[in-house]
């Protein structure tokens, strides 16, 4: 793909620069939108917009619906007047809103001025629904059909709308009052006799309302497969469909979403290279303090426990390896069971379960990583009571630290917080603490210290 | 969803015990497949057998496809030897080739044995690409057409094809020798003119080998907002299809075993709750004693500095708040270049632009950090000397931090492993083992300590 890639570069390059611009619009026209909105990213503005120029009406619109929001930012200054305002007019709904999320709030009034007011009413529509719900990511332009239309009135009427609508493969049915009673795939609409009615062949339909979380349309969809699915208002009238291709961007959002969160990041809107250093410092500051915070109280513990550290000095050599350890087997834990909480394979009614299942773990896992301890201490002449304080300790910490992992993401899924929250930086420093005073405890027991 | 779920469940429930079996089973007709799957899979594969038979032959293949591997083993047992041979050679041809992975290898030549030979040639073929590539998910069950049918001709051939095709929204075209020519959607035919030729409406292919990893399949197919994409041999022959419910299965995969890399964690095959703790435990095993061993190193370094934690105590307090610190900054910057290398938001030439970012970043986060440990460490008494060598350490462990999680996925990226692989608690365990060097060696030279 990416030989493909450069070799398209080279070629646009080499006929820009000679002025071939005839040339230069035929090799375009056979490429695929994504890699010419691909190869204008890498290009400055003025020349991004001397190319686009070069598109197609159709061509072009689909290479903007592919571009990045900075990226269009940057052209837009560089358009005539006309020219921003087709643009806007003919994108297709839900990619509109997509841009207008990311648009300075100035931009986007400037933009909507430009709309027919018609399609203005649809965006200020859609952008009235709260962001990451489905009715903001939503696109009305949908087909819909009647029950009592025959198949092949059906089929008539898709080939006359199916120009200005974002998928034709599923079709919507809907009574004299807009509410949903049906949907129906185009394979059924063709493979049935002509004189069929929609309503005798379509489906009870699987939808969400507007209101509905992003993510959960997303494993809606992609539980029971579907291609589109419709989106209703709160009386069941239908507003608008999401397709598939939104699904995709949604799943890696949420994903990126959850790697962020799960290491102890407030979600970055931007990709990496687009945030400011500011911005990604801003995010990674909050968790950043709260772990130091709590971990301040290790000095705490360490202090109080320093006649320990005094009489055997040995014992401090072992407190990075342990609390290491432990916040390790925390960070483990917790992933296995946010990822099951949020795939849906940890129930809040499996949470007994769980705990025994990571009180196991932790056993096998803390017995062996226990001998090995064992020979550490041995190895660094530490003396018998230190190896087993040590060996002791492994076991208690790795317990900890999955204990931890475990309650901690359900007690985020009870108060309704995404359970990624319980980050591992935050599970870490949790175990740094209570490791500590185990580790100490289990160490004046063993070693007599008072 | 759920309320609908319980109330499908206890409607079920109550026909069965009432023994009511005939609206039962038109109950049963009106639900949709992954429902059905999902409540079969609630009840003991006796009942689940006996529901599954009351299911009309269509619904009970396409339940079967949405039913978990371990669900049908557990049936595979209670069916008869011709209910067996009838279902595997329904089921389509890649739900098939992912069933087998899952199931023991002497059920698998079981059940291959029971396909009739054209369908044992095709299954067989497909389990010999290797796993998790294109070719082990991708089915041979699609439309072909020929570049000098009409589009009348070929939407004829459609219709006639439908049944058995996993997808008739994308049509391939091929020559003779089976040569992927280009691909042509249906709304694209069905629009065009009746005899015009299906040559001159449809595209320049974007396709995949059938040795293209199934993530990078799924990346293209998420690129270009494609619905279905080629597969094709060396040689450019069409041997195969993947449609977008794949893809949705591959992301999600593909997320869960990163998260479990970047945990440390080997990636699992099983959900949380099928795994056994032994099996949790060996992936877990793996990493946890490398870093233990890592983490050893850490009680040579304290060894060494025993002078230094002799002179000065209180250096010991702030040893787990330190190496606290820069294991979460590290985990933060690793997550954020490990995802942005993922994504393609950042490649092998951006390193120079991402580590200076990181410095930057870096001394942001590590100079608001250090005022705070400055402010602990004069609350704890520990006099002017500890406290700088405290502010000035926490600076550079965030940078450490910064630096290992920017740089060790770096790496893994240029040897062509994924950089997903350098999990948040190796890093934590690197940035311990230097950290502890970097606080004594400051401590040195502001205590003056020898």
């Amino acid at each position: 793909m990416n030989d493909l890639h450069h070799k398209f570069l080279e070629s646009i390059d080499k006929l820009f620069q000679a002025k071939k611009f005839k040339s230069l619009k035929e090799l375009l026209s056979t490429m695929e939108p994504a890699d010419i909105a691909e190869i204008m990213g890498e290009k400055p503005p003025v020349e991004r917009v001397f190319l686009f120029r070069l598109l197609a009406k159709d061509l072009a619109i689909e290479v903007f619906e592919f571009m990045d929001s900075t990226e269009i930012e940057e052209m837009l200054a560089h358009f005539s007047d006309s020219e921003v305002s087709e643009i806007m007019e003919e994108m297709s709904d839900d990619d509109r809103t997509a841009l207008f999320d990311e648009l300075p709030a100035k931009t986007v009034k400037k933009l909507l001025l430009r709309l027919s007011p018609d399609e203005r009413k649809v965006a200020n529509m859609l952008l009235n629904y709260s962001p990451s719900s489905a009715g903001r990511i939503m696109t009305p332009e949908y087909i819909d059909l009647k029950e009592e239309m025959t198949t092949e009135e059906a089929v008539g009427r898709i080939r006359r709308n199916a120009r200005s609508k974002e998928t034709i493969y599923t079709c919507f049915v809907v009574d004299t009052q807009r509410y949903l009673k049906g949907v129906v795939d185009l394979e059924t609409l063709i493979m049935a006799e002509p004189h069929t009615l929609v309503g005798a062949v379509m489906d009870d339909p699987v939808y969400a309302t507007t209101t509905t979380d992003q993510e959960e349309v997303a494993q809606v969809m992609s539980k029971y497969d579907l291609q589109a699915i419709p989106i209703v208002d709160t009386e069941k009238r239908l507003v608008g469909i999401i397709t598939f291709d939104d699904v995709l961007d949604i799943i890696e959002e949420e994903a990126t979403e959850d790697f962020e969160r799960m290491a102890g990041i407030q979600p970055v809107e931007e990709s990496y290279l687009d945030a400011s250093v500011f911005t990604l410092a801003r995010k990674r500051f909050m968790w950043l303090f709260i772990c130091i915070l709590t971990e301040a109280v290790t000095s705490v513990v360490l202090k109080r426990y320093s006649f320990a550290l005094q009489s055997v000095v040995a014992l401090t050599f072992f407190i990075p390896l342990l609390i290491g350890t432990g916040g390790n087997a925390g960070t483990q834990a917790s992933t296995l069971v946010i990822r099951g909480l949020t795939l849906g394979d940890i129930e809040w009614e499996d949470i007994g379960k769980v705990i025994f299942r990571e009180i196991l773990t932790g056993i096998l896992l803390g017995g062996a990583l226990a001998i090995f301890g064992l020979g550490r201490a041995y190895m660094l002449h530490t003396g018998y009571g230190v190896a087993l304080t040590v060996a002791f300790a492994i076991i208690a910490v790795v317990l900890l630290g999955n204990m931890a992992g475990t309650l901690l993401p359900f007690i985020a899924q009870m108060l309704h917080i995404d359970p990624a929250i319980m980050s591992g930086p935050f599970i870490t420093t949790i175990v740094d603490v209570f490791g500590l005073i185990v580790y100490f405890e289990i160490a004046r027991n063993i070693l007599s210290l008072s």
